[in-house]
């Protein structure tokens, strides 16, 4: 990641101070070790997906305008968001050139395809939440969108890299997609206080969005109760007492164990998926990596 | 570029309708006829870099905080920051899987390259701006990167697309970027009045970004005058009167003249490079197509 601008080198090797748990590539690595051999492509593929999350992350910080990520400043705290915009550029296009030098086009059908739905679904969410009108379904293809195709990238890139062939990229993509899903599951529902250990709560319900416990609510509340509810969210929810009044309805109304149910039909269809794969090492240690996501308290 | 996320479709309608001179494809198709032949890859090329073109621009608003472009509202004045980075990389990313789809390597790799060196220059800029010491060599470096990398790479895309060799490929490659320098020369020497027309003059001197005009007078000035002059670029550049006092100090010095120069220079090394080209309608209008931006007066 060397470059001549000085100020790009101080803020790469940021960066790499203040890295986070790197479960994407490790996603890469174990589905390349399952299904073939990990090679010099996996390297440059698990490479290429840290770039493209750690570019969407920068991203990210600017258009939330937030100070710190992963207990560090933000880069554009630091730097401005100018700066921030282009590393993020930056660090995109370095990913790309990596794969597009060694001919690795695969990975990058794969990746971009990816980069196309993550900002879909982004915008997606952005043009629901003014409206509040999400359904179920509307909210499994945020999600999907959003965090399950980067996910899903990782496993088919990590099984395209080994030279498997199409049909187990296919479905190791589709692996990925279920992980994903059950992911953003257990992260939407850390909002409503599900974590052992204090994570903020009502975030989500303060920036108006609409998951799956809340919308599982409102499906089954009564009109009186559903019309309160949406008036909280919509102009109330700068008010602590509010947000706790909602994730308290939330609660009462069934949507905590819904949504754990929900959760867990995911990753149990996942899991099956590998079956067909005969026990290796890498296998277990990619059943323990999604068990720990899956059961992670924080 | 339709998508299913109404939002999308809304906005990308709008950029359609406020698109601009479009000379980057005009590049594209021009350097194909001449080189080659125009077919279905010149036009994939063209919306590539058109595409590329976009993102940066939407990009440039929300970093610069610019609420108009083209006459138009900007995007992020339209739809806050939020969604003008997504947009941006929703844009970036339908271009490079327009290429990818259809097997054009040699076209990602141009212009993947091009995205590197343009964010690294954006980058260069700022981390020298901060300073005011940039030599000649740094603002030619910069402005290589910054501008002229897009300008090669269409000349290049469009090249290569027309299936010529590489060594024609690169010398267009090599064309373009001395358009391209020739290019932000102009527009350089318009911050400091010399279009006929009103453009705003002293944009560039209120965000201390230091060009070819002002450069040539410091590095010709007494260390008095450079002293007062840093002094004003520095400290008083959010006044009127102070930055009129620069633009004239670089006037009187010859900065003007001496930048013309420069920019002949450049617009006559390349115009020679065509001379191994037989003659051709495409490659007359790509000379009407260079003369007409270097000569224009707005």
């Amino acid at each position: 990641m060397r470059s001549d601008v000085m100020l790009l080198d101080k803020i790469t090797n940021y960066i790499v101070k203040s890295k986070g748990k790197q479960m994407r590539p490790m996603f890469v690595f174990l589905s390349a070790g399952m299904c073939g051999t990990i090679g010099e492509t996996t390297y440059r593929g698990a490479s290429l997906v840290e770039l493209l999350h750690t570019a969407t992350l920068v991203h990210d910080d600017v258009v939330d305008e937030s100070n710190y990520r992963r207990g560090f400043f933000s880069i554009n705290a630091l730097w401005k968001n100018k700066v921030a915009v282009l590393v993020g550029d930056y660090l995109l296009s370095r990913g790309l050139l990596l794969s597009i030098d060694n001919g690795d086009f695969e990975l990058l059908r794969i990746v971009s395809n990816a980069v196309r739905e993550m900002s879909e679904g982004e915008l997606l969410q952005i043009e629901k939440s003014r409206k509040l009108d999400i359904t179920e379904e509307v909210y499994f293809e945020i999600i999907r969108q959003k965090t399950a195709t980067l996910i899903s990238a990782c496993c088919g890139v990590g099984a395209a890299s080994s030279g498997a062939e199409k049909a187990t990229v296919d479905l190791m993509k589709d692996f990925g997609e279920k992980i994903g899903i059950a992911f953003q599951i257990k992260d939407d529902l850390f909002d409503y206080g599900t974590a052992e250990v204090g994570k903020p709560l009502g975030i989500d319900i303060k920036e108006r969005k609409m998951t799956l416990p809340l919308i599982y609510a409102l499906k089954n509340a009564s009109p009186a109760d559903k019309k309160h509810i949406i008036y909280l969210v919509k102009n109330k929810n700068n008010k602590a007492d509010k947000i706790a009044e909602v994730i308290e309805f939330v609660r009462k109304s069934g949507g905590i164990e819904y949504t754990k149910t929900v959760m867990q039909t995911y990753y149990k269809e996942a899991m099956e998926m590998l079956d067909i794969f005969p026990e290796s090492e890498h296998k277990t240690s990619l059943m323990e990596l999604v068990k720990y996501a899956i059961e992670r308290e924080k």
